[in-house]
């Protein structure tokens, strides 16, 4: 592709780094900035780069935040004996959005993978067992994607977390609310019966 | 969405602010320039306000343009005879990919459009004049979209050029290049049969 201007050029290829956009939506993006007022251009830019600048990782839990605590770790009504395990931060705004946990969080920053290389000592989980020995922790819910990592993450945090006199759980799997049985893949089918529930826990509260 | 973090909060809203990036994708993006170095983000930031506070048009052709004449208007090997009218600078990058015109441009930025309140005074039709009636030009191609508006502004541009001594063009319309005939619209198909080529002039060159 051809750019009448260096400078359109060089807006284009910084759009077209970010992942899902192409060279053609960035020009796309660019043109709106340019029929769009300068201040706007302004106010995307500046977000951007004082997130990336100021941004700072909460020293307890690894979450994203504005301060060294972050407000999830800072706020008083919520249950500290309980701390949810997830990947990264997007997992902590999904289960927010439910608005149906109330404990706090652990970022691992990342899962064991044997295939990439990534082995415990890269994830976030010296400062985990930190947390337990220090803090009145009761209960370990494991949140992570069902996958092969995800299980070996899970593997091997409860073989470490077993010499602690704590709870540890995972969050359910089986039929996602809407789904239908015949398209369901077997191993997840197979799962939901297997840890099938008594009728009175299978409503939603 | 709840946010953990002000600052990631104004990110995603900025990205959000651009056409066909929703907050989940927003989310991604911010996401991605997280796990990035800080100088990505750095590179893409300062692409997109460069562009926007520097980029002039050109005060001949009105295209986008680094100088305040674009470098197709400056371009000695182009044959300054020939003004090809588009809607917007998109519209250049896409007929300058083609690689088979080599004539000059002139941006009217926007169509004549009843609908939208947008009369002729609004776009760069005063500048078009100046141009036929102080360079050498001998020739005009309408290059609008087909559309009621591109029509209307076709149907004025060649009303207010009868009375200087060019000759008025305009691109062929017609079956695209890979086009089924019984999945054309009846109107491109009864224009293509009407402006119908001798055989020689059909074959691409």
């Amino acid at each position: 592709m051809q750019f009448p201007s260096k400078l359109i050029e060089d807006a284009v290829n910084g759009f077209a780094t970010l992942p899902g956009i192409g060279k053609k939506t960035a020009l796309r993006l660019v043109m709106h900035l340019l029929q769009k007022d300068e201040k706007d251009t302004q106010i995307i830019a500046t977000a951007i780069l004082k997130m990336r600048n100021e941004i700072k990782f909460c020293k307890t839990c690894h979450n994203v935040s504005d301060d060294d605590i972050c407000s999830i770790c800072n706020n008083s009504y919520r249950d500290k004996s309980v701390v949810c395990i997830v990947e990264n931060f997007r997992d902590i705004i999904a289960i927010e959005n439910t608005r149906h946990y109330n404990g706090l969080y652990h970022v691992l920053e990342g899962l064991i993978s044997p295939m990439d290389g990534i082995g415990p000592e890269q994830l976030n989980i010296e400062s985990l067992l930190k947390r337990i020995k220090e803090d009145e922790i009761k209960e370990v819910i494991m949140a992570l994607n069902p996958t092969i990592d995800g299980d070996t993450t899970i593997f091997y945090l409860s073989k470490v977390l077993a010499e602690y006199s704590i709870k540890i759980t995972s969050i359910a799997r089986g039929i996602a609310f809407g789904g239908e049985l015949e398209y369901v893949d077997e191993i997840t089918l197979a799962r939901s019966i297997q840890s099938r529930l008594p009728y009175e826990n299978y409503m939603t509260k």
